[in-house]
């Protein structure tokens, strides 16, 4: 038979889970969205695109067909229930690290990352997003997508949590954000600052940590680049921009990493290609520093 | 000044709540939603369609403008959080019931019947819906519109339940629902009766009962008719043989009624429109009824 | 060259002006929609429709394609300008009427068969439309479509005008059409009987007329098989029903007619089909007619 | 980990190939579509559509869960190459029949019906459409979906071909199909008759025939039930109806079934959810008369 | 009872009318629009918007939640009526200016802020637009979107007049604006000038101005940054730049602004959301200029 | 009578064929697309963008109303028959070449570029795309989009190709285009250049040319300024830059140009508009140049 599935695994193709270096997951949970729901749809939605694009890497001079990379589906989440949701995340994220593995998280509204950081412990976090996410509570809810930097924080402490690209936020969380020394970078500094000064800033707060998850909230990006998201906010940066960045902190610490609140309901296709696109430069990244190294 | 608000509350007028007979409020919640979500912007939806249809009721030979109705919003939900949302759903509708007014719920998800159930207490309903929604437990998840009927069965008992116009089920639950002598018409029955006889059966089976809540699930009408549901089922039946049963059914015992699961991203616009009519209708009819008696 | 155009006109080829019969033009005008606008767009959504559909007529056991017919384009209306655009109709139709041919007029929102009216004179209407369209006045405005056929009525006569399936109406207006005995059939008393009976009471009423127009808004129909309406309402009368009617009046009487009211922005691309077919039938049923007679 | 990956396969599980009795795949092919583009995207729409309604079947009195079947995904077709992709499926249906399984194709624009035909050979054919499909080019194309069964009549022969449900044709076709004596029912007489008068005559037509292959273009359906498809015709029939006619022509001879010419970006969902009913009442009826007899 | 009206006004908040510094009202008015429909659902989208984002402004290190504001919803305006809305604006802002407050008025198509400039009288007027608007008349109509500047410039005199961002013409147009000496200032310039050297050259040209209007037509921005317009013009300029050059002009003589021409159904939801965030900061702008002052 | 074609032919008027300089036609095929098809629509959307944008171009200080274009409509194409397709645009392009004129063809998906190319012989092409379009053969065709230009490369060999703006490709791809020596430049490199720089190495690479071709596959510009188009590919140029480089390289010596893969199923309006206001600069170029030569 003349049997064709390309479109049912990230990039079309999938490599066995023992061989792969990274093992890629969609959680499509949104039930706290506020604004834009439909991060449901989407893991779906950046697979259908990532089969559609094209592979070759510029900035890696390699094929992302060559990267090591296994697809093992969704994980079956509960609609409206946050705290199960989580768990189910972590575990999975434990079991896939256990293996020495780096896991690749796809949203799913950005609540989820607290999972992913459960499940690997004692790392630092670099999250790219417009928002702080540092509400204690929104919308009476303690587990909501505005306040997964918050938790994350009373777990991992303030001195292992960067926030870059930050431009959306309100008078008491800018307070608390400020009277605890949380480290962030406005999207406003980055576009009027080299991204090779960003890197550097970012490369020496964390410079003695070993272990790196980055968090990739699509909502950074300028909502030209990004249509599609859950809550866009003027004023952000351009995708070569963030690859630029993403390039300039890649290397042995990345433990994990996600890509969260596309929602392709509002989305004309293009926020999903980007997602893909990082995707694919992130594995680069992370595959040739390792090769190099 | 020339300030106009019309579609800011349903009819596109509000009498005040003291004079008020009916007091309508949203409950923009959905997420416990598996197929198609977006009925958290079903009461906007309906507001707006409200404001856009015309108000006389041949059946009735009446106006709706007539009707004393009072609009108080939307109730705040908290996303993600099915038993404190169910919990505000019930404290309203108790405190609309206490002043001796009808609550008129708009949604939303099916799973907030459950709060006006409790809301009411001792009440018999009559559930409009292609589904049973008899499931124990539905994604891992017990408050699931997908098991609201069995939430509610366990609370009223068997006998003051009936489900019209069931088409929609699966192996366990049509067992589970023979089994336990639950009284259903299905849409195919109604199809090949007489609206009469499907009248006669269910006043027939709620001749002892005393307060009647009536719930209508959009997805009981035909998708040619009602489009934008959240679980579209072929084979339903047509708006004009709802509101023929509705008005045989409506007497002095109903002390509410919602109108639930219209998904506006999957609608054409109709399916609010319709949802307004029944609303329209209902309200007159329950008028008349208390009127004439 | 292999130079197609089939999209640029009704039905996908033209007849010469001076071989037509019939003369088809446009009015993209909706500036006084108070709901759903985008009938502006209803003439290109109908010619498109029109070059896909099939041309075969069972009714008359003819094709479309030997019906003469010729597609002058579209009107140049003035948006904002109802009075002027009204004055732009009724010369067109004037002068189509001058030469011996049938105008038919595709809308665009009904306010513009007032132009047509004035353009043929002395003529009588039967609309089919769910709405009365006899307000004095709406939102300020005299000439707005919700009330077209007050204006025509005040140029016609009540003895030369009728309203087929209206449905949709409120207190004062309900009361003014009782009072003015003017006569109407409700769709809920089309649908409960024949469509023969219908038609004898329509021709009954019009026998000593001369001259007809023929008005179609498309919310005459329900809206499951017409959604792409500007004030969709429900309980209306199928496609079938209304051609099975209009094949009834249809004779050598008829001067005119129009097509109005369709929104291609709410439209799933059906209801401009229908429209097409419509048209079609008509010109089939007014040519054989002619024919045989 | 908790993986779920249910949107995967026709009805959201899948039994082994070689237990299965029905072997399901898609053609997401197009090329030829003349109105309507996207019936490419049928099988993707058609199987989340399946994962997503009850299972319960009530004709039947089975639930489809407990239906044998298997699906293998789609088949890799060419884009714009009708020939090559025509080839493509009748040596999968080959292979699929020789197996003893009866294959189900999910399309796809209805072109693809000649390949299921040449793969089982000596078949006779059940045909639901609008459309007589009998041109014997359209526009310069000779391998159309408007000629499909034009092809096919000249593999099989006019006494083993019946279309049913047909209404939307033009002068030369339809004096071709009388000519030849091509079996026909229109929707008007379906329309106009008892189901079980037209399941008598299609019976009594094909009584000698041994083999039967059932393709089901959507638009056989009125575009109030089926808006989706690739070329809407008004008058078409109910979905009941249909399934009451696909009951009564079931029995051990269907070799094969198709459901053809669902055109997503046109639906508003509701096309795809008949689409799986439709597969799911078909196997059913199946496997209950091959049990039962 | 639990209820929340969160989005009824812009911004999520409603300060009462008498200590409000700032009186915002919207004018769902879109009668003359040519091209693409639908900037009367402007307001209601702006407002959905405002509720959605975050507060804090960086420009002005305040919080937009601290600014007077209070919305008294939207004027009751005439479809088709040009004329007569413009009177009603023309009073509704004589009204708030009297009572010494700044009105913010969200179009709704430009015409209306010939309204705006007859309601304050003795203004000078700085417009932010991709056209000049200065043709005498456009499709027969002198009140026309496309003439609005015209008639504004024959209120106030040229020397009262700048238009900022300018690029879409054509011939007589351009000839016009030079001849008449207009000011303005391309966006072509605007992009390869620093925003400081275009302040200075507009509070240059006003600085003997008293009171300036300032309105903002959102197709001033690149389509990539505002896609939902009703006119979209390649090669505008970006939000970050039009937010700087605002932060320049406003102080303490700003007695009014509008945002005009957002057309939602175009919209992905961005437009929507720049237009929030430009009122936001605008009423920064001038509250912390009369504040320092 | 007043009728108003503007939208039928491309800027909204209509030079006569024989004193145009420049013929434009559509193609509306699409056949070979494999992601996101409906370029088949551009023709018919670009059409109706170009009659609603403004005329005058500052690059060039003229009018396009002062342009001689005729617009002869589309081809009649052959959808799932590219040879023949191709074969039909060759003859096309060949008699508009005869008569002296230079055909402007918009697409329709990029393999019709081999069609023109074919029409004008012996000339040398620049194209303007995100992809190298240089596969063998893709997914079995060998008449694939994405072959193009490998096509052309054979007729006209690889000195006389240049792409521009390229940025997606794969291993196999970018390996045989650097072996093969042909000239292309990454948008990357334009990014970080001036257009200058480009427009130099361009010119110089064709210096002993006479006659060039431009082909414009709308996919060269980010998706932030064209999100419409068939394979969206992140990081591509800016309108602004296109247009520069369209300048530099246009003198006496350009005999033909098209713009290809807008998909407008997937645009929000601005693709079109795009696309046409570089066919009015285009157009402007190309007048000025052969008017000051």
């Amino acid at each position: 038979m003349y049997i064709s599935n390309q479109h049912k695994c990230f990039g079309g193709f999938n490599k066995s889970f023992s061989e792969a270096k990274f093992v890629l997951f969609g959680v499509p949970f949104d039930s706290t969205a506020s604004y834009r729901p439909g991060s449901r749809f989407g893991p779906a939605a950046i697979r259908e695109a990532s089969a559609n694009i094209e592979t070759w890497s510029w900035r890696n001079n390699m094929d992302f067909e060559d990267v090591k990379i296994h697809d093992v589906g969704d994980i079956s989440i509960v609609h409206g229930d946050c705290l199960e949701t989580i768990k189910r995340i972590k575990e999975t994220v434990e079991e896939i690290h256990s293996y020495g593995k780096i896991p690749i998280m796809i949203g799913g509204e950005h609540t989820i990352t607290l999972g992913a950081i459960r499940g690997l412990r004692d790392v630092a976090i670099i999250s790219f997003d417009a928002h702080f996410d540092m509400r204690d509570e929104y919308l009476s809810n303690k587990l909501s997508h505005a306040c997964v930097m918050r938790r994350i924080l009373e777990e991992l402490g303030n001195e292992r949590l960067i926030i870059v690209g930050a431009r959306a936020t309100y008078k008491e969380e800018i307070e608390y954000v400020k009277e605890n020394n949380i480290f962030y970078i406005t999207s406003h500094e980055i576009n009027s600052s080299s991204h090779i000064d960003i890197i550097s800033k970012l490369r020496d707060y964390f410079k003695n940590v070993n272990k790196i998850y980055v968090s990739i909230d699509m909502d950074v990006l300028d909502p030209s680049n990004a249509p599609g998201v859950s809550n866009p906010e003027p004023e952000g940066i351009s995708t070569s921009i963030l690859l630029n960045i993403l390039e300039g902190i890649c290397d042995g610490r990345i433990v994990g990493f996600d890509v969260v609140e596309i929602s392709p309901p509002y989305d004309n296709g293009i926020t999903s290609v980007i997602a893909s696109k990082i995707i694919y430069e992130m594995c680069c990244f992370i595959t040739s520093k390792s090769t190099s190294s």
